[in-house]
């Protein structure tokens, strides 16, 4: 082939750079039926960072009986520790105080809170309130905030609810203006049913606009159910969003919504940049081989389109 | 569920309505191993005007040992005579004079030729050059615009070439112009082997635009092997682009890019274009029940997530 593909053309209209959030060892993981066993967990961390990952969302302290999958926290975290060494942010979600001082204890320098906007998924997740779990979040973030540890909101069903359905912009901006008083230093907004579209997408982040909520404290977190992860992300470019979370190879699903695929696929999302001309320090092949890798651990292909062109052309 | 999904948000920058050129019965089928009864492609054929489609691309007049699954064209155009009755549009696709006689001869009101943009595909598909092939496609074009028969032109390889890597837009654009010179109505350009990004589209639409090409007589037509098909195709209407080729259920692929997932699906063409309020007169829920009927069919699932959603959900 005389010129590598995908051909590259910039849009200066989209951002020069994209920080890859990667979710794929937590989000990705959490809900893979068969347990994965920690040294491979720690090596798939490894690999992503070899990639040129950044940040890559370790694991979860949630209680063990919730979910197993994640219930090796605490073995995995002394595994990563060259990477910390290495500036690689390895982020955790914590669901309360105690999962908090379970992460700092272990040296834990990033962590994430996970709430809901709607009331449906915050009584089926969380078993509280949106504003009771609003509350309970509230000696989390001050606490990790006091060990100078940055803390980033998952905001969950932004764009539609499999209970509600609609989900109006204005639920979104106040969970998202109480999360930053809280003090969190970045949200991510998530379509944790996918079912959102560009000009949802668009609406939803000109109405945090107005509510004085800047671009640069938001990640956009897109589940491919529908097919619609990787045109909300270029429409959230659009919008000055540079954060934007992925999971390698696609895995992962909401256990709330059996029917999604998954997360947007990391590799989808570089074949996009990179043809855009967008830096992310990421190197694709490199990173569809890890994928390819992992597939191979949990016994089936890879539900991403790139990860499996990327696979056929070099075998 | 309150209210139903997706919610709408008019863009104006996007056009208000967009006509589908739907392609599964002829690019989705061609590549089928399996021989489908020509009753079962009737059938699918109905099931898709009845969803709303108004121009379905039905069969090809190819010689029959070269594509097989699309040998019965001559059994399947009588069966169809009720939709041309009913306003819908039902090209079939010519390889050469031969073939365009058999369809006039048959009644086919809309006819499509096949061009290769580089050289290398123009030797594989149609063992000509470029410029042999557009000399053959002469006495077809004029033949069929004798009988008042409006012919569509396809651009193969119009954004990356397995063999060639990146394909220069020069080359577009002149094989775009010698097409409409020839009479062609409408041209749809192919991303055949799934590799063009939205920058891409921006860029190669500017080009066809500045050589005095109309968004008006395009038509874009994307594979998702790298799944890019969906961003692409909301580039480009952007771009003013108002036909979108897509496969009912992502039926079909490349058989020379045998990684291809398929041609772009309908339905999740028609969730974003829903989301966005833009007007197609197809009714999602029903094409979807067809892809699934279909897939029975076939023996396998759709590739098309938006299918797989609904059919999860309605389950």
């Amino acid at each position: 082939m005389t010129g590598e593909l995908p051909m590259r053309f910039r849009d200066d209209a989209l951002p020069p750079r994209v920080r890859i959030h990667e979710v794929g060892p937590r989000d990705g993981l959490q809900n893979e039926p068969s347990r994965v066993p920690v040294a491979v967990k720690a090596e798939f961390i490894h690999r992503l960072a070899d990639a040129g990952l950044t940040t890559i969302e370790a694991t979860s302290f949630v209680r063990p009986d919730l979910v197993p999958q994640l219930a090796d926290a605490a073995e995995l975290m002394p595994l990563l520790g060259d990477l910390g060494e290495r500036g690689v942010r390895l982020p955790v979600l914590v669901p309360n105080e105690r999962g908090l001082e379970r992460a700092l204890a272990l040296g834990v320098r990033e962590v994430a809170v996970f709430a809901s906007v709607t009331e449906s998924f915050a009584r089926a997740n969380l078993n509280r309130t949106v504003d009771e779990s609003l509350t309970l979040f509230e000696p989390v973030v001050s606490r990790a905030l006091r060990a100078e540890v940055p803390v980033r909101g998952y905001l969950s069903m932004c764009f539609g609810d499999p209970w509600e359905g609609r989900v109006p912009a204005d639920r979104v901006v106040r969970v998202a203006l109480r999360l930053l008083e809280l003090g969190c230093a970045e949200l991510s907004l998530g379509d944790t049913i996918g079912v959102a579209t560009p000009g949802h997408v668009a609406s939803l982040l000109s109405a945090l606009k107005d509510a004085g909520i800047p671009a640069t404290k938001l990640a956009v977190h897109f589940h491919d159910t529908y097919g619609q992860a990787l045109s909300n992300t270029l429409t959230a470019l659009r919008h000055g969003v540079t954060t934007v979370d992925a999971s390698a190879g696609g895995l992962g699903g909401c256990p709330f919504a059996k029917s999604a695929t998954g997360n947007l696929a990391t590799e989808d999302l570089l074949w996009m940049l990179q043809g855009l001309g967008i830096d992310t320090g990421v190197d694709l092949r490199r990173l569809a081989a890890t994928s390819d890798w992992l597939a191979a651990h949990l016994g089936r292909p890879s539900p991403s389109r790139t990860v499996r062109a990327l696979s056929h052309k070099e075998s």
